[in-house]
């Protein structure tokens, strides 16, 4: 087992800054990071693209664009689109958003997210960048992302070429889903990233922060990337956490146990 | 709009003890009242019986059986069939359980759930009591219920004969999932319960107790009934909350505000 697929998302150790994460990826032998859009704003968009690239890293993908129920989702998401070809992100992930206040017009909301990425796709296609929309847990279901199903999201990607829209297989949110299996082989080339972290419980208020690192929880890890595998993945398997207590440790200490969990039930 | 067809689920009023839930039940003209077993083993079997009949409510159902993941998941569950019937209960709620501790095989769990509904049947059938398979939102997924979507508790149920084994529509549990219509409309007369309240962000710790009274949260709940309505349920329609705000109430002001909730949302 090697690290050659492993991407470390930058959200696991959120307060490392990012030359220290670029800095502690080059020691530890990982290739490829997973960016996000607010600490590379923060950074300066071309200053974290030299930085990135200037450590050999790849940038495996950039995290979001999307949130379509918001007034200025359009020109939102073209920006996303354009920092994503500035930093060689091949695939930018696109979380769809809730409901918009006081709505209960689920079905509205999801027809927006499939009306918006037509819009978006011809501008990502020019980019150079995959949109990949991803499924949430359903327990995001109104307030971050109405689409809560790889099914579901496969349902709005198939409307586009694959090599312009495809969709992220996040271990966390799609472990529960009985059909995860089917529907992971359906998605054969549409499947644009990987990323992994572990369930526990019980859920923190606001759940957003509830997840563990490979191997702490209950999802069959190793299964689920042998199952994108035999669909035909062969690109970058990300870990990506969210987690008060992660957070709070040391961005190395963080890096190195996401490589030994990612080693021991992912690879 | 009457209230021919409202329930009103004892625990969403859990600190009202039952002869009061009972008598307010009466006072406000509900015909109905769905039980729980730990509140009426306190109050004791047969005098919960003879109070609720006494009264002339029907049980619309029992909660709960199933969590088939204990040890002793067999004879609780025999127990809780005979409790229902006591109880004049048509219906036994049946929850899973999750993983058993340290487990990831939800394949395993999912057949040990169909496994031991197979064993129950020929006993609730003997009873006259009819096991309604629940499913619980994904975020239950791993410490209560591995059957996540309707889909999948059909998938059991429909091994079975519709009088024995049916299933719960639960609108806080499937409102989420764009198959939900769908299947309805496939459950038709496998509809046990169709149980309603509202979902609100963002969930506290724990997530159990983050329900909302109907009407205080996002979900169609109209459009639901209307759609287990038109699948051919003609069944209560119980309201049942969880909810650390709820509970903090007095009793008789809960069942008001349900009973608005529902008259202004559901009916």
């Amino acid at each position: 087992m090697s690290l050659a697929r492993f991407s470390f998302n930058q959200a696991t150790a959120q307060r490392w800054p990012l030359p220290e994460v670029v800095a502690g990826c080059v020691a530890a032998g990982v290739p490829g990071i997973g960016l996000w859009r607010e600490p590379v704003a923060e950074y300066g968009l071309a200053r974290s693209a030299k930085l990135v690239r200037d450590a050999g890293l790849a940038v495996t993908s950039l995290c979001r664009g999307g949130f379509f129920s918001a007034d200025d989702w359009r020109a939102e998401n073209l920006r996303a689109i354009e920092e994503a070809a500035a930093l060689g992100a091949p695939e930018l992930v696109l979380v769809s958003g809730g409901l918009p206040a006081g709505s209960r017009d689920v079905d509205g909301a999801r027809r927006r997210v499939a009306d918006a990425i037509g819009e978006l796709a011809p501008h990502a296609e020019a980019a150079g960048v995959r949109l990949a929309i991803e499924p949430l847990h359903p327990m995001f279901a109104s307030d971050r992302c109405v689409i809560t199903t790889l099914g579901q999201a496969l349902d709005v990607a198939e409307r586009f070429d694959p090599a312009v829209v495809g969709v992220v297989v996040d271990a966390y949110h799609v472990w529960w889903d009985d059909t995860v299996y089917a529907q992971i082989a359906r998605a054969a080339a549409r499947i644009a990233a990987f990323q992994v972290c572990d369930w526990v419980t019980p859920l923190p208020e606001g759940v957003l922060l509830g997840r563990a690192l490979p191997g702490d929880g209950c999802i069959e890890l190793r299964r689920l990337r042998e199952a994108v595998d035999a669909a035909g993945y062969v690109g970058p398997i990300e870990v990506e956490v969210f987690s008060a207590e992660v957070w709070a440790r040391p961005g190395a200490e963080v890096l190195d146990a996401a490589i030994a969990g990612y080693l021991r039930h992912v690879a």
